[in-house]
């Protein structure tokens, strides 16, 4: 005998009752009424039942010699799509396989017993189910058959039951991320776009694979996670032990570990390591992450690293995006890039920008090179009035050309997003459309006049009205920035991400075709991805001391260092006296790449010098108790440890970039939510008191 | 200028000091002495030095083409292999390379700068250097050219130094795994036997990775580290989080997410996961692990899964081991199974072994069937005095046949191993030599007469005689079991793993050649892998409720259950009834995969009726709160999640058996040490007041 619950059914039971769901998993009642074994039949033909003949696609294929053979019998199994459609004669349902791909089942008096068509009537979208029996064409309204075939039901075997009815499904299913009740993640995850999107995934995480290990004989090593506290970066999760006071660390990255592998001898590491940071969640970022690590020894130059990284970055923009990459050329075109997939890389593709070129061209470490935008430096001929005691003493321009038609509106508005406040962090820059010849030849007198900027000494009207070239249908934006900006990005630099969003069609840069010469616009911009190397950054940084309230200049204190990066990466070998005597000045061996503004990895040659090591830790950092934090590396790189440089890239992100996502959160199968919880299976939870006795804590509020 | 301090030098610093260290990182002291930048020059020249042009084997292999070439230059990077012998003229040195080769430098008056001699002094063993030169043919004693060539230097740079003297380093680079103070782990690493067996490591992982991707159609999905706790199973690590009260676990197992993957669409699923269990460390059990997990949808037997592991299985064998894998056949022989490695297998090629068989043969569910031994059952002759109010009436034996030379000792003891309490749990089997016919013969009527065992009213003493057939030079062991044993391994399986263990090379099965029928010993025992399949275990065990101070037969509470493995096992379909009237005599679709002894993966067909799982919850192993633990997979369950099996193979120990290794120590990088630290980097530690602050926990003795 069948019992149903609040909750629970068996696939018979009829008739189905709504379940309303709430969010939080706690809420859910179910009966408390005892149960009995689940009726036998029903249940053990769940377990029981046919494999599948065919999937949809292979029937599709193959249709011509299948349906020339009366007797074959093909079994799909998979989930009912939507709602059947129950008629007095014949009844209609969908099937979808594992694939995604959908049929239409049939079934017809005469040729399917009763009893399935009464199974039919209690089911519902989303019930897994076992179909069998054989091909027909289907016939289209005027009663001719087409090249469309369904399956006409022999058998039907339902092998478990979604259990909320079919209108609430198919919302639920095609809900937005936003709209679904997260504990739905799987029906989310059932669809086209979630299958394709973590089967992408996977196929990249192989290529990657198979690029470090068939083309570069690199070994794949597994480093622990149960690590060492090291409280120099990021907030780091513990875990508690059995020993009382003693915690383990779950690792930002296998950093330490991985250079401690290159005094271990290994000279080509790489690793798709689980990473753990506990900061505040911004929209896009997770408690947990996933790393494309690697680390190589014996190479003198960072360009080593960069062409296994590339061979990566190619490889899958061609094979699995099936687009190729593109570089900025020196004229500012965008060349695609002559990647052969088939033989190792040897040289660097992409080029190389300073810090200090894409600080003062684009305003950020990470600019989006698919737009030609950039600043105007008109230090030259303006000085601004407030430059926090010079330290903010350049007055830079971004001009907006033909953003607006001057003579459809005479009131036209700058969009609010470009200057809105909260879009920016601190100051904002000022921005003016050009409306009229007024506005682009006499702009800056009411800005001298209310005291904003004053000429310079050398002021020249004509060469300042060149420089900026303003004509009406323009937005002029200007803003101060520091010599060499610690401020990243820079106000203009936000103005102009923003003002790339606003207008995605404008200013972008046209591509070269490098055999032809010929030129032409970006036509599919979501297809277009350059890529850039950024090099050449200040190894250290002031402290940045800005109260929080500050909505005006950063102040830094110029005397205290902390690493750009972290504290092992190498100085550039000519800037070697700096260390001593201006470590502000002394720029790193690190490297970014970016690709489309999205800081895809970073690495740097690694200092494997103790002595260099600890003077660094020591006399520039002022990192007291090193030996505790770090005593374990000094002592690897002692060891004769040889020189050594690596990489890591984002691997959450790299994998949104090519299936054309913005956010993360649709290539990992269960991601925490802003509040780092999981919804699908409700944690964090309360641990019992007995449980923490056994770490030595005890919570407290 | 250099400054030397008591832990760091630089390469040129003459010349050295001895530094003691001390197994605790913690007691390591450094120089308090204010550092300067070390030296420019010497510093500098650890980053600028020439790529390797060659592997040493890539000169070895070329030498013939290089020889002829006067001006070509050889450049090779690598370690300094042992102490340099420095001479009056020429000096010798070997350096070692990345792939653990080795190849002697020569310095040669007129060929070789001075300094370079002068640095070489410096030099000791496990320095990193580079070195150039020309290539020449090694003379011999007798002053003739041999096959052998030698690197004439030209150029030499010291990339780094190791710190110890070399007479210490050679020591420690070549100190057993027990001696060697753990923080050296890295100089133990560069070591051919370390290098070759994480290198084995990542071919595993890569070879496994490309079955499942390329013959399989799987998907390799990350499912999350931060989970939650579910304190149904070993104990799990805790991750405090920054709202209070609130605990993530580290997962013991993606099991639950992988089922929710299968509710999510995903048909077939793999992963080479950590996992991570907070257990007292055996021997030869690590904190963290690795295991490949994977789950496949709408299969209606196990057998399909296990087709995809024995494609791994003997994949791994063949292609990284390369020695085949063996089968039991019918007549106790072992055959090796022929297995195309090039084309996806499509049947099971391991025989099945049912729980109760191997538990009444063998005597533990993982027999090691390389032996032959196996056991008698005497319980239709003797009848044992002691059996628990008759909860072990079984009495069996184990004969070890021609164990011992009855003619070379009158005083043959049986070896210590056997018969040492502290290898068995409970009680120990009683083990006797059979010195000559007469205890043949008579052995048992002392133990009658002592009241160990009776005869049966149906003793036959012929019949009796022709089972144990026992001759002079034999060991008999006998002992108690219950019908089915949930003592496993029984005293007397323990008895056979240990003279196993004694006699390694005795009781052997024999090999036959399936296509000519012959048979032959097992030559090489360490290339003979002999994998089974065992099924048909209980699905649930009454709950142990043996006194510790016990040390006479285990005792259960029979009203009580839980599961043999875990709660989501699917009963045997045609036990299903049973499951209301009698659960212990259910029988699970549990099946592990057994190789030489070792569990080396296990998996079942598991519930995926919500209502079914529910029941087994509540009704049969009566966990209240099942709602709050499992709600989340009794909701994805019910949302017409499809009939699915899996598998998890324990990946480091698979590792160990490939490269020939006792401990899964020798194939992870970092193993932590049985108090579950990680003595290289002196994991776990003490956490500031603050940080635990931000946990909302406090520490308590």
């Amino acid at each position: 005998m069948l019992r149903t619950t609040a909750f629970f059914r068996s696939a018979r039971a009829p008739p189905k009752r709504l379940v309303k769901y709430t969010i939080n998993h706690t809420t859910r009642t179910y009966s408390t009424v005892p149960l009995k074994l689940p009726d036998k039949e029903s249940t053990l033909a769940k377990f029981d039942f046919p494999l599948a003949t065919h999937t949809i696609n292979d029937v599709t294929k193959a249709l011509k010699s299948l349906l020339k053979n009366k007797d074959q019998k093909i079994t799909l199994n998979g989930h009912i799509n939507r709602k059947p459609r129950i008629r007095a004669t014949m009844s209609f349902a969908e099937i979808r396989d594992a694939h995604g791909d959908t049929s239409q089942i049939v079934m017809a008096p005469g040729l399917t017993d009763q009893k399935f068509f009464d199974l039919l009537k209690s089911t519902t979208t989303e019930d897994s189910v076992s179909v069998s029996g054989h091909l027909q064409l289907k016939q289209n309204k005027e009663g001719e058959t087409d090249r469309q075939w369904e399956l006409v039901v022999e058998n039907y075997q339902i092998l478990n039951s979604s259990n909320l009815d079919a209108a609430r499904l198919d919302k639920l299913k095609h809900a937005s991320p936003e709209e679904l009740p997260p504990q739905f993640r799987y029906l989310q995850l059932r669809t086209p776009y979630f299958q394709n999107a973590l089967k992408t995934r996977s196929r990249i995480a192989q290529l990657i694979r198979n690029i470090f290990v068939e083309n570069h004989g690199f070994t794949e090593i597994e480093t622990p996670l149960l690590f060492k506290s090291t409280p120099e970066g990021a907030r780091e999760f513990l875990v508690p032990t059995r020993s009382p006071e003693k915690f383990y660390a779950l690792p930002q990255s296998p950093q330490q570990y991985k250079q401690i592998l290159m005094s271990s001898g290994f000279t080509r590491y790489f690793q798709i390591a689980k990473c753990f940071r506990d900061e505040d969640l911004r929209s896009d970022r997770q408690p947990e992450f996933t790393q494309v690590d690697l680390e190589m020894s014996y190479i003198n130059s960072s360009d080593q690293v960069g062409i296994v990284v590339e061979d990566l970055i190619h490889s899958v923009w061609n094979k699995i995006r099936k687009v190729p990459t593109y570089k900025v050329n020196e004229e500012g075109y965008l060349e695609a890039i002559a990647f052969d997939t088939s033989a190792p890389n040897e040289k660097l593709h992409f080029s190389k920008l300073s810090y200090t070129e894409a600080l003062t061209k684009y305003g950020i470490d990470k600019p989006d090179l698919r737009s030609k935008l950039q600043f105007i430096d008109l230090s030259k001929f303006l000085v601004p009035s407030k430059s926090n005691n010079g330290e903010f003493p350049i007055l830079e321009a971004c001009v907006l050309k033909a953003a607006f038609d001057p003579a459809a509106s005479k009131k036209y508005k700058v969009p609010h997003n470009l200057v809105d406040p909260l879009n920016y962090t601190r100051r904002r820059p000022i921005v003016i459309p050009i409306h009229s010849k007024d506005d682009a030849n006499a702009w800056y007198n009411k800005f001298i006049e209310k005291g904003v900027f004053s000429p310079t000494a050398e002021f020249n009207e004509d060469e300042f009205h060149r420089s900026l070239n303003l004509k009406e249908g323009d937005i002029l934006a200007f803003s101060t920035r520091a010599e060499l900006p610690y401020e990243n990005p820079t106000p203009l630099g936000k103005f102009r991400q923003l003002a790339i969003q606003e207008f995605p069609t404008k200013w972008n840069r046209e591509i070269i075709n490098k055999e032809t010469g010929e030129i032409s616009q970006q036509s599919k911009r979501e297809d277009i991805f350059v890529g850039t190397w950024v090099v050449d950054f200040p190894l250290f940084n002031p402290i940045e001391t800005t109260a929080e309230s500050s909505d005006d200049f950063p102040t830094y204190d110029y005397t205290s260092f902390e690493s750009t990066h972290h504290p092992f990466t190498m100085a550039k070998l000519e800037d070697y006296d700096l260390l001593e005597t201006d470590p502000l000045k002394v720029r790193g061996e690190h490297y970014d790449l970016v690709v489309n503004g999205v800081e895809v990895g970073g690495g740097s040659r690694r200092i494997h010098d103790a002595c260099l090591q600890k003077y660094i830790f020591e006399k520039v950092l002022r990192i007291t108790n090193y030996n505790d934090l770090f005593g374990h590396l000094l002592h690897a790189l002692s060891m004769g440890c040889p020189p050594h440089a690596g990489l890591a890239l984002g691997f959450d992100r790299l994998c949104a970039m090519l299936i054309g996502s913005p956010s993360i959160r649709d290539v990992i199968a269960f991601p925490k939510n802003q509040s780092g919880a999981d919804p699908v299976v409700d944690s964090p939870t309360a641990v019992s008191e007995k449980t923490l006795n056994q770490y030595f804590i005890t919570t407290k509020i």
